[in-house]
């Protein structure tokens, strides 16, 4: 029963618990209304879309700070789900308490580890106050909610606020605001081509592929050259050795454009002519 | 008298407590020996290398599963502080409790959110055992062991048990046996001059250099040629956007090759011509 109406509901699945930053960037993408499913792994999300009990799943791909995913790459090249919209977070860390208790009263603060790191500036600013880790952001409002706690607060997203009736004590206490993490929205291959998403005003298209080459010299030099030679410009190139092949490499590409547009098509030809394996991602609009 | 005796100490600073696998990596580059300076932030670690406190940093820069770590290409790049041996360490998660404390007794594992998710399937098998996040892997050891938990166990690499006299319940529960972690060993540039790495017997250098470029169709291309014109063979590359320049680009790459021997002179000639700003972060042999 509950299985078939969240069917219904066409949830979008996310790795995370509710307010997690992954569900903001839901809400970027597609605004308050689709339901969220949210998962234990990254993988339980691509499973999710794949088996048809979510309509889509919503996935980092990479921080300024931390770098790519890796493994969400991997998991991109084995479900097979298209990329069809890209989004960016910026990673706002906010201290969030239970209705009524105010600054002055905050002895302990709960969050992801990584989170609390990304604060030292305010825990060295307030030294009285204790740093306790917690399974995540969000999961540490909602428990400081919950528990009615009048001593505590956890560190979040806003949404995290919002969805479990916190309150914002300080907003934005993270060290460096150039934190942002991009995100991927994925479909099945059915919906994408169901639902295509509404082409940008602008045009500025992207389209993420992966190929690997044998590391001979000048391999990449010559991959490249399917795209130079046709002004197709770049927006992200990443080496990735193969596991087990200490001389095969992966690389992870995306170029500016529509891939379906004759001079992508005709460099995606050229590229498979040099590449040992190629597969497109997605194409989708270039994100806010 | 404690700082004095550090200096001379020659300690190696790393980001983490004792017994995180940086400090498995510090082991693996420089021996039983060598003190070690544990940092909070990265960023301490290099500075204390810069300020004269440690003799060395060894810093983490990529991962198999989680990408490289843009934050520490950034204190390279700040600090100048030059490359000189790489190394990679597999990151096995140990079960480990207090001495006499067997398998049987153990009810809650605490370790950093992170380690815990990446041992679901121990978990999945041992659903009665309670997962509790801990501030980092190495220091979950140390709380269990010096409180002598008779029900407690942390998830941590086999030098924390080592360091604070756990023992080891279950080896190597993580998820994912392909979990690797790069690591550098940086020294001032006094430091390496006196003191060079001895040269690689299979002669398999590396140099680290990170460039940029105005992000023109065919710019990465070009950029390129300078190697593979002269058979350079790169061992990584990645773009990464550059901070309040949407359309600059810097790029990270790894060629092999010694930066003295002439045909890398003549690439990095070359590409001084072709980019923006270039900077070499060091050269050194290639990694076990």
């Amino acid at each position: 029963m509950s299985r078939a109406k969240r069917k219904d509901a066409d949830p979008i699945a996310f790795q995370g618990a509710r307010g997690a930053f992954s569900e903001q960037a839901v809400r970027q993408l597609l605004g308050p209304e689709p339901p969220v499913l949210p998962c234990e792994r990254f993988e339980d999300a691509f499973r999710a879309v794949k088996e048809g009990h979510a309509a889509g799943a919503v996935i980092p791909i990479e921080n300024t700070l931390a770098g790519s995913v890796y493994e969400n790459y991997d998991h991109l090249l084995n479900f097979e789900l298209p990329i069809v919209a890209e989004t960016s977070v910026r990673i706002v860390h906010n201290l969030i308490a239970a209705e009524g208790v105010t600054f002055g009263k905050i002895k302990r603060v709960f969050s992801h580890p990584v989170a609390l790191n990304q604060c030292l500036d305010f825990f060295r600013n307030h030294p009285n106050i204790e740093r306790i880790p917690h399974y995540d952001t969000a999961g540490s409002v909602k428990m400081v909610v919950e528990e009615k706690l009048a001593d505590a607060a956890g560190i979040a997203s806003a949404v995290a606020a919002e969805i479990y009736g916190g309150r914002i004590l300080r907003k934005s206490i993270e060290d460096d605001r150039q934190n942002f993490t991009r995100f991927f929205l994925l479909r099945t291959p059915e919906y994408a081509r169901r639902h295509p998403w509404p082409a940008p005003a602008d045009g500025a298209w992207k389209t993420s592929l992966v190929f690997s080459t044998r590391n001979v010299p000048g391999s990449l030099f010559r991959a490249l050259s399917a795209f130079a030679l046709r002004d197709l410009n770049l927006a992200k190139i990443q080496s990735r050795p193969l596991r087990g092949k200490p001389w095969e490499y992966l690389f992870y590409m995306d170029f500016w454009g529509q891939v379906d547009a004759p001079n992508a098509q005709n460099a995606l030809h050229h590229l498979g002519e040099l590449a040992d394996f190629m597969r497109v991602l997605g194409c989708y609009p270039k994100g806010a």
